[in-house]
């Protein structure tokens, strides 16, 4: 591309596009365990980014803040230039995944209210959780912050959930990204099926955890497809 | 004892003494590692029960409500039956231990406000942090709760911290476990060098710390000794 790279990490790369904009353009690369397990599927990128903008754009008609502004390309988003919190917002409606190997919580339980966690981006630490005060101490957010944060997610936990819902499909957690605009934190970064858990109501799974598992990478793709065809059709 | 034994943890018996009170008769076990390492150290029951004792009397003089009434005799406290809250809720002024391992942060650093952190207690889970959605979930206790309990920690590290500066010393953390008594949470437990981290201003070590590192039976003893013979004197 023809812009001055920002950055890349493990699923995106970041492009200067203008002063207050940046393109997001999302690599075919699927990965697990904090980076140690890494696999390409072709067209990842595709399913992912157009994902991501129904989602986001979902959000933004609920007036939900998010840096969506639209699309470059069929896998480049042009997004309002954030200055990024490198800390992961998950929001749970139904316990999986790492809570149920924390806590003694048992896969499956209803979290109703949700719970809302924070964890440090931080892979050689293993994204550890923090509390308000860490956030406070290493000058992530400030507590104020952090609580209009977790309203955020417990509105877009109404908006994403009741989509999935549409779908037929049930959102047990997702997890966001939120950045700095101004003196404002939005939401930043993507909303796919590699950041939020997706089953239908047999329990057949729809998200990352199909390669988190070991299913084979075409078993992934399609189901990633399928659930952007959903998508379409309820937005 | 004439009285009936109700539980037994790794470093106290509890007995029942009357509808009101137990009896917490304070072992000469020393543990670390969730249990993993235990010893025993003539007479540490006697140093920690009465070390307990003055720190707790210290906090009721500051208005600070304890479970202690007082002393059965030189190893057994006489203490309010609480309906035990199982989690430690630590505050630390100074960064060692469990956080430099876990978050980018780098011994000794100075924690100014100090941190709280909750942790559910679980041996066999390797005590997991908390979040107050999390406490709400697992009905340990409400947010409105936890919020005060955080308050209560400030004020307690306000005598504690004050008495360990007296006696020359650093009180680096503190843990302490609260139970409910009607519809109040109290401070429970034990309050003695098996919860707190207390070194010099040289970074000499006078807590548990002395026996997780592997220092012989009678360094831990001696060291226990003396910080209670120092703060006999300034309380
Ligand atoms: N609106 C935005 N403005 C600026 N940067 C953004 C924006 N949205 C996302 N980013 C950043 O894009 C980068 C690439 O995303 P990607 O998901 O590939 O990174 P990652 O592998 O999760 O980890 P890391 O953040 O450590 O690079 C991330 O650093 C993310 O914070
Ligand atoms: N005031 C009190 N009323 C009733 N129980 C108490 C009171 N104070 C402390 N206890 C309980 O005394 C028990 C024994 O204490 P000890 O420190 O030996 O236990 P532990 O090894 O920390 O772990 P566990 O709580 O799992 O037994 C603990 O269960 C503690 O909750
Ligand atoms: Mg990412
Ligand atoms: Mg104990």
């Amino acid at each position: 591309m023809e812009f001055t790279k920002l950055g890349e990490g493990k699923t995106k790369e970041v492009y200067s596009f203008d002063e207050q904009h940046v393109l997001l353009k999302f690599k075919d690369t699927v990965t697990a365990g904090d980076g140690a397990k890494v696999d390409v599927i072709k067209d990842k990128g595709v399913i992912n980014a157009q994902t991501s903008a129904l989602f986001f754009r979902a959000l933004e008609r609920e007036g939900i803040k998010t840096h969506y502004v639209g699309m470059y390309d069929e896998r480049t988003m042009i997004a309002k230039r954030l200055k990024m919190v490198p800390v992961e917002v998950v929001l749970r409606n139904l316990a999986t995944g790492s809570i149920v190997k924390r806590l003694p919580i048992k896969e499956g339980e209803v979290f109703d209210p949700p719970i809302v966690e924070f964890f440090l981006k931080d892979d050689a630490r293993h994204d550890p959780m923090l509390n308000y005060h860490h956030m406070e101490f290493l000058k992530l957010m400030t507590r104020k912050e952090a609580e209009q944060v977790e309203e955020v997610m417990v509105r877009a936990n109404k908006v994403l959930k009741g989509l999935v819902e549409r779908m037929g499909l049930v959102l047990y957690d997702f997890k966001l990204e939120f950045g700095r605009l101004g003196d404002e934190l939005i939401i930043g970064d993507e909303i796919s099926l590699d950041s939020m858990r997706v089953r239908d109501r047999e329990g057949r799974i729809y998200d990352k955890d199909l390669y988190r598992k070991g299913q084979p990478l075409e078993v992934v793709a399609s189901s990633y497809a399928e659930f952007l065809e959903r998508l379409k059709r309820v937005v």
